[in-house]
This record gives structure tokens, sequence and C-alpha cells, in this order.
């Protein structure tokens, strides 16, 4: 009905397919296409995604449209493919991937990468850098003198062939129609929308060539999903959609209300992940690397692997080893340690009932482990070492963490921020929480 | 928690309002005056506004939010002052004005204005052009030669003192926030939302300073409103909207099925509307003109006049007159006439049941006698003149309807948006149509 309709090359335009998804409508997979191929080019404008954006976060997406949404980004950039790779030990052919939502403390990846590549798994870890109170796993590995995050696709393909694993950053040509729709969201107020996190997370990992999938969901005050029904919807959104690409996927929900292990920052996160790669560390990070490398596994096809073990024998951590060294960093070095140091307190004698993970991701974050813009530069050393874990009987006047940082400006606020995260009940009270809630298959 | 917390001196961020509305919370006053102000400063994006614009259409807003943000967007411009008005005939001193949501045929202002101002109340109608299958006043003026719709407020103050009576273009300083909010809303799928076209029209009728406001809120198929539920709405937001502004408002919910009076263009419905001040044209004109102007005077507390009286004495015609004049108008000029025209016949014998607004609506605007952009000419000539009204007794190939146009090859587009128009039914058959639903006050 307009004057330029002879010249109109555009199949759809902006306005109707935002009105389809503000009237609960559905969209066909031909209106999905090119919604998200005309705001990669810029027809869509940004105003109109985000108003899209919103109401697809209020009205919902069906399986359907967002197995064909999370399609339409795949498609928006380049995929790789590992189907060509050849373990030179004669391993399985299989590469599996893990994926956390995030958490305080999660420093899983970094034992676990190297486990499961024991057992002749590829495992490629593209990974991403830290924003606000989660830390990233490549602002940890960083820590480690001489270690380089940016690999080219045929460096990734090499280093997966020679040592089996890979933890790197992801390269920029994977789903460039997320990076343009995820900075929209961070600014218009619809991160939170289920089908547009699933889309994202799933687009970037299938893009990323894996033949399985294992997804750590966490949920609690220290998670992006606070309570559990909503976790549980994201991960079955997710497994459904890497079930509709062909990725085998599995999805394990696990508590976030407290950190994982003893501690949550950079240098202090390696040190933590290397004593668990030598047979010790915290019991929480054990159980999760452990269990989750069996998800792995399993997803290989390999059910008789004893992972426990590997970490006990020495087998992952020569591994560990040699991911390092691939990448340029020396694993005997020594890591950074923070210029300064303040101890926190336990205010009671009691059971350690809460240390609250929100808390303690928000006060590392203010010391310097983490960064509020893209652009600010981590401190290696920075972050809180805890002392205790909920289940802990404590004393008064006992150091239950210490803040590091470089910058002993910034213990204010970080005190701050942990004002309200310690709950000390009575004698014989126990913590409610429990680590790995659920598995979704 | 951003490293320029020091320096920003917003109260609030746009992510945080939208996130409000999201989750289905209550915008406090400081938060809503902020988000407009924000707006027209530009610290807030189209991308954030427009996220907000479709949480508020999914979410609604309550009264006081509505009322709010209504107060915000006059706060954003200039106001006009009527109240040192004062009729040199020693009328009443007040001033009413009128506001209609748009329909096929809808030239009751033109007759209405003068009407009113017989009974010695001022009648500001500060008036738009035409989008779309709605007609503009102001469109249809200028098909009289030497009409200008453009006026100073030191020109309308004195006309309304002289005349009683002004129709004219609404100045740029009034509410400039609903002005850049419209075009926002009329790009992402936004335009639809109560709560945002009830201020809308509201801050533009109270920042121009009338004293009382009659609205003509339109339902059916040629109206914005398609149901009569979602007409109502509208109607008692924007009536509550007028309390809480100090303006006696009132409004009449009218029929838009079927196009009002016989003619749907621009000369033609000038032609119409003389006819009315006449003491002719076509009953439901006269019966929606009779009645707004009672419901205008009843505003300015006459309840004794006669306003069919003055259609018929030649006292509606005078003011008329003086009204046209004093823009530079000659009532006693030849309206401009279309250069070809094609006559639509009766398909059958029978009652004419329907004759659908929004399809005559839609040829009179293919005809010409609207425009897609607001950059477009208008035909002063084109339309669509009807022969007969629902309720009519036709004959198979009687004249039903003229197309008008200056460009006969537009003639075949507009007969297929008749296409579905008429419905004709048995003798003794009535078609439903009621033109005055309910009055809202």
């Amino acid at each position: 009905m307009n004057s330029n309709e002879a010249f109109d090359a555009e199949p759809f335009d902006a306005v109707q397919i935002i009105t389809i998804k503000r009237d609960k409508g559905t969209l066909t997979p031909e209106q999905i296409d090119w919604t998200i191929d005309a705001y990669t080019r810029g027809v869509i404008a940004d105003e109109q995604m985000s108003a899209l954006n919103m109401a697809i976060l209020l009205n919902g997406m069906n399986r359907e449209e967002i197995s064909r949404w999370t399609a339409a980004m795949i498609a928006s950039g380049e995929r790789m493919d590992f189907s060509g790779l050849r373990r030179p030990d004669g391993g399985v052919k299989a590469t599996v991937d893990k994926h956390s939502t995030g958490g305080v403390g999660d420093k899983i990846t970094l034992p676990l990468a190297p486990l499961v590549a024991v057992f002749g798994v590829a495992v490629p870890q593209l990974s991403g850098r830290g924003l606000g109170h989660t830390g990233g796993t490549l602002d940890k590995l960083e820590a480690i003198p001489g270690w380089r995050a940016a690999l080219s696709n045929e460096e990734i393909l090499a280093q997966l062939q020679d040592t089996g694993a890979v933890i790197c950053a992801a390269g920029s040509g994977l789903a460039p129609a997320d990076k343009k729709l995820y900075a929209l969201r961070d600014v218009t107020g619809t991160v939170e929308a289920i089908p547009l996190i699933a889309s994202s997370i799933m687009s970037k990992k299938i893009a990323e060539g894996t033949g399985s999938l294992v997804l750590d969901v966490k949920v609690g005050s220290g998670a992006f999903m606070k309570d559990e029904a909503r976790a549980r919807e994201l991960a079955e959104t997710m497994v459904a959609l890497g079930k509709d690409a062909g990725v085998n996927t599995v999805a394990l929900l696990t508590n976030m209300d407290t950190p994982l292990g003893l501690t949550a920052g950079n240098a202090i996160e390696v040190a933590e992940s290397v004593e668990v790669l030598a047979g010790g560390g915290p019991e929480d990070v054990v159980e999760l690397t452990v269990r989750l490398a069996e998800e792995m596994l399993a997803c290989a096809g390999i059910h008789d692997a004893d992972p426990a073990a590997a970490l006990n024998d020495g087998r992952a951590m020569d591994a560990w080893n040699r991911m390092i060294e691939a990448q340029g960093g020396d694993p005997k070095a020594a890591l950074p340690v923070a210029k300064e140091s303040e101890v926190v307190y336990a205010p009671a004698d009691g059971v350690l009932l809460e240390l609250d993970a929100l808390s303690v991701g928000v006060a590392a974050w203010r010391l310097g482990a983490g960064r509020a813009r893209k652009e600010d530069v981590v401190q290696a050393g920075a972050g809180v070492r805890m002392h205790a874990k909920p289940g802990a009987y404590v004393r008064a006047g006992e150091p239950l963490m210490t803040l590091l940082t470089d910058t002993p400006e910034k213990f204010e606020r970080a005190k701050e921020a942990l004002q309200d995260a310690v709950v000390i009940g009575p004698e014989g009270s126990r913590p409610a929480q429990q680590l790995i809630i659920d598995r979704i298959a």
C-alpha cells in the first residue's frame, strides 16, 4: 500500500513481525529467518528489534520458533567443523562441550576440560570474559604468565588434535547476529527472556560444531536465574534446542546460593583448580567436576571411565600442563598475588548456614577481579578467599574471608557488599543446600 | 555500581524503568517525569523507549501513572491559555473543544465549530492532517480557495475573540515529547497501547488550554478501535485523564462501521458540511453534529440552547462564513471538482445492510483523497460519493457510489478496496447500526 511498493524487495516488514508477537501469534520460519537477517543487515532498526524482544519476553515463543530463531542466528555467521578430528593416541572421535550459565567461584571448566581429554574425547571450550559479578574463564586463565586466549581456527583444531583440550576466546565470526542482539538486550531490559537466552547460548555452541553438549544451569542468588522454575525452563528449552539441531544435549541444574569452592577471583581460582587436578581441592568443586566429566564422557559413549581416578593419579594434571603450554602458558610459574589483604571475621559462634554467592561475587568484582565495562582491565590477584563453607562450625572472631586487591581503597565497598552475606545458626542446624539439584535430558 | 557513578547526575536509568514495567510494577511520579524528560533530551534512547512502550502496551499502566505520564508530556512543551477570552457580543466565557478519534467521512468538526460558537462559546479546534484511510480536517478545509491552516497563537486568540471559532493547525510547541513518541510508536508496533493513545490525545488537548472537552470515540471497521470494549476503555481512560487535569471531559461512543454522511474525501465533505449548515444534509451527520453541540454547550453551562434551530435559521452558516473568511478563505467560491469519475453499481435488489467504512476509506485514500506518507499531497476533488446509506432499498444496476479522482489509473485499486464493502439483504431486513452507542462522563 505504500508508494515504494514496487521497489521494495523485503518480503516482510518490522511492524508486521512485531505485531504478530505482540498479539501472541506465532512467527513462520520465513518470518524468523527474515527477522534475524534483516536485523543483521540493519533493515530492522534497533528500536524495532527491542520492541520485538520485549514482546518475546512477555509473550514467549514456542519450541519451533525458538529452534528456528537459533538456526537463523547460526546462519548469520560462520560455523566450525570438528568432524575430521582424530586423536593421534587412537582415542574416541567425539567432541563434547560444556557450558555454564555462570556463577560465583565457578572455575569448573579449568579442571574439567583436561580431565575429559584424558579419556580421548576432544573438548573445545570457546569461552568469554566476565562482565558484572560472575567471573570469566578467560580472565582466570590470563592470570597464568604467558597464556594467550586468542587462537585462530587452525590453532584450535591443531591443539584439539594434539592435546584434546582447548579453552580459548570465541571468534567474532560465530553468530554475529547474537552479538548485536545481546548488546541491544543489555540496554533495553530484555536480557531475561528465556527464548532469547537459550537461543543466544545455543546458537554459539551449535555454531562451534560440537557433537555433544553438557549444560550446567545455575540456580540461586549468585546465578542469572534466581528461582528453580525459571532455571528449569531455561534448561529444558536449551536441551530441546540441542536436540532439534542434532547436538546431544544434557543439562544439570546446580546450586549457586553459595560460591563454588573457597575462592572467587582469577589467580586464586586457577590455584584452586590446580589443587583439584592434583587430587585435592574443595569437595564441591571436585564433586561437580567429576559429575560433569561423567556426563560428558557418557555423551561421547564412554560409560566405564573413572574421572575421579584421573584426578588422583596425575593424568588430568598432565593434560592440564599440555593444554596450558600449548597456549604459551607456564603451568609451573608463580601466579600473581594481590598486594593488599584484609580479613573478615565471623561475627558469632555457630554453624555457617549461608555464605551468599551474590554478595561474595559483588565483593570480588569490586575488589578488582571483575569489570563493570567491557574495556575495564581485571586484577589477576584480586578476589575473595573463603575459609569456611556452609555447614562448617565457626567461632566468633575467627577469619571467615580474606579480601584481596592491589587497590586498598576498594576494601570499603567490598565489605559493604558482604554486609548481609553471612548467616550463622545454632549448633546442630544444617544448611539446606544440595549441589546437584536435577538432571534434564 | 558503575565507574561513572560520581559524574552521573541522572536520578534513574532507562533499564531500571523498563524493568519495572516489564515486571508489572508501578512507576512513581518522579520516575515518569524523568522518563518523558530524559527521552525528550535524548538520554533515553529510542531502542529503550520502544521496549518500554511494548511493556506498557502489554502490561498496562494504572490511572495515576497515565495521568502523570500525560502531565509530563504537557510539561515537555508550551501551553496555551484561553482564560482571558471575552467575546465582544457579551456571550459566555467558556472554551470548549471537541476531538474525534477519526473515522471515514467524519466532517463533523466543520459544521460543529461554528454552530457551537453561535451560542457565545469559544471553540478552538487545533487539528491535524490525515494519514492513512481517515481524512484530516485541515486537508478538507484546504479545499476552500484561499483558506490557510497555519495561524500564530496571537491570531488564534484574536479569531476566537472575534468569531468564536477557529479550526487550524496545532503548533509544534505543544507536547513535543508526544510528537517524538508518536513517531517512534508508529514504526515499532506500539501505536495500539491504550495508555499511550489516551495520553497522546489528552496531552495535546490539555496543553491547548481548553476548559471543557467533548470526545467522539469511534468504534467499528473504519475506526482505530474495532471493538466496543477497547473503545470504551479508551474513552473511560481519557475522561479520567481530563478530570485529573481539571478539564471537564465527556465522551460519546459512536458507530464507525459505515461512513458518516454520503461523502468521503475533501472538497465533497466540505460541500456536505455546508449543506448541513444550510439546514439540510444527511440525517446521521445532522444528528451527530447536533448531539455533540448539545454536549459542548452543556459543558459550557448552557442547557437551554437549540442547535438544530441554529442550523435551520442561518445563524450557524453566518458563523461558518465569518470563520472561513477570518482565515483567508472564500466561502462562496466554487470548490475543486475531480477530473474523472466512475460509478459503482448495486449488484442486486434488496436492502443495503452494510457499506463498510474501512473499504470506503481505503478507496477514497487510493483515489488521492489521503496520503500514505506525511510528505504526500492530497487531491482536493478526490473521494467517494455514496448514493445510499445502510437501510435504504436499492435495485440491481442502480448507482451505489461514484469514485472521484484526477488520476484515473487509480480507479482499479480503489475498486479492489470496495470488493467486499457492500452487503445487500432481502426486503424487510434492517441494518443493526445505531449511531450513538453510549455516553461516558
